[in-house]
């Protein structure tokens, strides 16, 4: 029989977590995260000890959940581990940063195959390298269900671009796809694997991690990650800054295997981009059109009042996931 | 009827999360956390921002499973929330340092209380205000299984303290009570409630958050958290440093009531000192006796070799807690 992973020969593939052992497990995964220069004590102690530069940290926090946000039969444990990341990578990108490091904890049944941990830490791994940030410490334990916490501490080379600085007269752009993972997300549900373009995009975003810095260099106003859809962060937004948002339909980029799925279901392919998150994409806000920087494209625009209105007017139908 | 909470006048005592809604939940939940002055950006946004004039931060994080690490009818809402944080602060304490900054995460199913979760949240404020640190952030999702997640951030003032300083001819000290959450897990797992002060310390542990600091500042050589039991910890000091450890049994205070339950129980009292958890105590290594700072005691030396003797001969028994 084949060993469950390179890194535990001595086990046989089907071997379970609770068949590793907690100690020979972590010390399996503790050897696929890499560490940055930056970390001063890395995983194995009673925490880590990160050098900081830059006088401040950014940090944020997201829970994904097995049945909730991933289902193991819908992405592969590499696939799990690239989105779980990435959903934390993006909320400093959201703030104009960038990840320096980030901990992880697997809350795991004793009946977890210790190659789906393995795949998750690789993929994980992979999509925080993408940005270059380690994976400085973790926790491992049993639970029932399957559920992965993440922190993610960064840094912004600018002021932070909060959600509340949105004023009348600013822009409304947005960079990054938008509503793939929606529509990936949707046929999967359906008992489908394609369009492929669309499942792919569910199973591991591309968030635009560079978008986020870019926009904060060209004075972006105010700024969200789009995790629980356009509408609904769109709103965020308006609240937070005390100002109304308008998005205009025709400014969207609705991507061509859309159009097939929302034929194929009958559905109007933009309330994919409307009320689809998972894709990570960035809303911003700027003072005016031509300060957009490469890879942001005007959507809307900010006036006075409250709301989010669509081509002027209310929006019937979702905007975006509810968690309760 | 009562509301569940003055946070949510609207809600009847029995109200859900899934009653009160994310986000007037979250509201609730967050005006609980004060934010310290190190605070620039807190909850609310897509990520929080600190300052840090360090020039390092200490991070860890931490699970806490329902069923596994607590049950709702040996704990109240508060206690949960106060031993949760408190083995968080205990991993910065470990490092002879101190918190100042933490994020939580609650994956919860749709029927808990928002009294429960209100409650979690006053008691876990209440545990990081010991050492004056703040909530800044945090996630709030639904699960199957009740799950917090906890990271904290933090700092020293002397460089950390590692588990793998350790050389022979040092001394082994403890500081903070030993033994007694794993007396009071033990009394409750037996259907009884007293000793009530075992119970109580199970409930709510009693970290010594001065001790770690002092350790630093006294040269303490290496240093872990009693989380898992003295001698699985000391088996981590010992294999960092690559040393022998030995416990003396005769050092070690074994509480009162200690006494009463290994009567009761027919177990030797000692046992719980010596496989205990959860109290986070700190076991360190110092240079000599005369550095050990006011409130550590001499429990063991360091030798040349490997491994954990108790009284100078290996151990039969259990050690700690296995987490699979």
């Amino acid at each position: 029989m084949p060993a469950a992973d390179p890194l535990l020969p001595d086990l046989p593939a089907d071997a379970t977590v609770a068949d590793a052992g907690e100690f020979p497990l972590i010390g399996a995964l503790a050897s696929l995260f890499e560490q940055g220069e930056h970390v001063l004590v890395g995983p194995g102690d009673d925490a880590a000890v990160l050098r900081v530069r830059t006088g401040h940290v950014v940090v944020s926090t997201d829970l994904v959940v097995e049945g909730r946000h991933f289902r193991r039969d819908w992405a592969s444990a590499e696939d799990v581990g690239h989105r779980a990341a990435a959903q934390n990578l993006s909320d400093v990108n959201a703030m104009g940063g960038r990840a320096h490091s980030l901990t992880v904890g697997l809350a795991a049944p004793a009946d977890l195959p210790v190659a789906w941990a393995l795949g998750f830490a690789r993929g994980f791994a992979a999509e925080c390298a993408q940005v270059g940030a380690s994976v400085v410490g973790g926790d491992l334990t049993r639970s029932d269900q399957l559920v992965v916490a993440v922190t993610v501490l960064g840094a912004c080379t600018e002021a932070p671009v909060l959600r509340s600085g949105a004023a009348p007269g600013d822009v409304l752009a947005l960079a990054g796809r938008q509503g793939w993972a929606a529509g990936g997300l949707t046929v999967l549900g359906r008992g489908f694997r394609s369009p492929r373009a669309l499942v792919e995009a569910y199973r591991r975003p591309e968030p635009p991690y560079d978008a986020g810095p870019a926009a904060a260099r060209a004075g972006a106003t105010a700024m969200v990650d789009v995790s629980d859809g356009l509408l609904a962060e769109a709103g965020h937004l308006a609240a937070a800054s005390g100002v109304a948002i308008d998005v205009r339909t025709d400014a969207l980029e609705v991507a061509e295997p859309l159009h097939a799925v929302g034929a194929a279901l009958g559905a109007d392919p933009v309330s994919f981009v409307l009320a689809g998150g998972d894709d990570h994409a960035l809303l911003a806000t700027f003072p005016d059109a031509a300060s957009l920087p490469p890879g942001w494209r005007a959507v809307g625009s900010v006036g006075e009042g409250s709301g989010v209105t669509v081509d002027g007017a209310s929006h019937e139908g979702p905007t975006g996931w509810t968690h309760f």
